[in-house]
């Protein structure tokens, strides 16, 4: 008997438009389909489907163990996360291992800040995976202003709102064109460091990119807001253009 | 009589099983479909699509003027391409206000160095104009790579073979994440740079990427190659990983 097949499949930003044509030809044919979630929610790739997974599809929802309880910082932190993700990996390569292919839901690409990539490092070595690209949440967000992102040779940067504020102010200075993602409760510094750097005015808030409820609005008229963890940053670049 | 949307239609990186739901909907009902080429050329967005253009619809090349005979930094370069792009949106408006759907093919996502971008902005005032998202050529590279680009808070710097060679250096230096695109006849300008970076032996040349013809191997093991227009250097991110 030959080894089943673990698929990374990216759903792309959240519209099932939005996918592409082979992750929506797998998991309409899927018999095992894998998904991360936080405890009590229902996950968002999970989400992303709902309706076009087969009903005899099995499903496995990998829940994290923690979110805010503990700091990034504490070396427990890690501990978990990563008993928590071999955990996850070893059920996967089972179903592998007794010939059956899984569908891992991932939201985004998987390859660009992508859970699965944890459990990617995990299983490559001993069992075949395979990585369905998909549109970034990026992507989506600046599609949903109007204003394409890059012109020219305009250098992009891409950070994360988790980065030291000094860190943030320096690269949003030395760019032409800027995105920002994993805002949630960085807000704050997030803001601070586009006024430092010059480039609040110009910057666009984008929430859920492509899903239900998706807001596209300047960052400057979103004063006080409460930013979800599906919100990305966009400043624009301005390059030559004939 | 309303007016007809321009579609700027994302096709992705190349493969057909990679466009999304949305676009291969839209390419498949098509009246009209309009694509970007080089002279003589099939043109490489219009290649993608081959056998799934309706045999109805009326295609519409647009040929690029210069290509590489005048400089780009020639002020006649920049008013050749206006024109040119000023024509082709001429035509598209004109479709539109007879109250035509018009399809435009894009190579990759179309706000992402495109050259819809070009028209897309001489449109936006006078017809509808919808832009659909895709999956941008580096996301097939570095998923070709078989290697996440970005962990934790990797930050992800995007730039172009164009540039000055101590413009790519210092940025080549200052990332976790590197994405080079646009590299072509500036190969040997971007080695120097990755090798005064002290990062050449961490770089991957991808070319083709998610087309037939694709390649994937280390920058060093392809030393002396000319490479393609579709070509694209990844250096990954080594970030946080539970
Ligand atoms: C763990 S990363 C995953 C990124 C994903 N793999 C991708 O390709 O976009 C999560 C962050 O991505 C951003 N994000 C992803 N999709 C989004 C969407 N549809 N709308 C807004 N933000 C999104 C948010 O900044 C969020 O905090
Ligand atoms: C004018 S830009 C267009 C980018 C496109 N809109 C995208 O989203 O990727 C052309 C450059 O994109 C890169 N590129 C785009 N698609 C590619 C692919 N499938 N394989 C390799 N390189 C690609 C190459 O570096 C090329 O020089």
């Amino acid at each position: 008997m030959s080894a089943g097949t673990i698929y990374g499949l990216g759903l792309g930003p959240g519209d099932p438009e939005l996918m592409t044509v082979r992750a929506d030809r797998l998991l309409r044919g899927a018999r095992h389909v894998a998904f991360f979630r936080k405890a009590g929610r229902k996950g968002q790739a999970r989400q992303i489907v709902e309706g076009m997974i087969p009903e005899s599809a099995v499903e496995f929802p990998m829940e994290y163990p923690v979110t805010t309880e503990i700091p990034v910082s504490d070396p427990e932190y890690n501990r978990l996360l990563s008993e928590f993700y071999e955990e996850s990996a070893a059920h996967l390569r089972a179903l592998a291992v007794a010939g059956e292919d899984v569908v891992v839901l991932c939201e985004g690409d998987p390859f660009f800040y992508g859970s699965f990539m944890h459990l990617y490092t995990r299983l490559i070595e001993d069992v075949p995976v395979e990585v369905v690209p998909a549109i970034t949440g990026m992507s989506a967000a600046w599609t949903a202003t109007g204003t394409p992102i890059t012109w020219g040779d305009d250098i992009l940067t891409v950070l994360t709102g988790t980065l030291p504020q000094e860190v943030l102010t320096q690269r949003i200075k030395d760019t032409d064109a800027l995105v920002i993602m994993k805002i949630g409760r960085n807000i704050d510094k997030v803001r601070r460091a586009l006024q430092e750097a010059g480039k609040y005015d110009a910057a666009w808030l984008v929430e859920f990119a492509a899903m239900p409820g998706q807001t596209v609005q300047r960052l400057a008229d979103a004063a006080d807001k409460v930013t979800p963890y599906f919100s990305i940053i966009v400043v624009h670049g301005q390059g030559r253009r004939p």
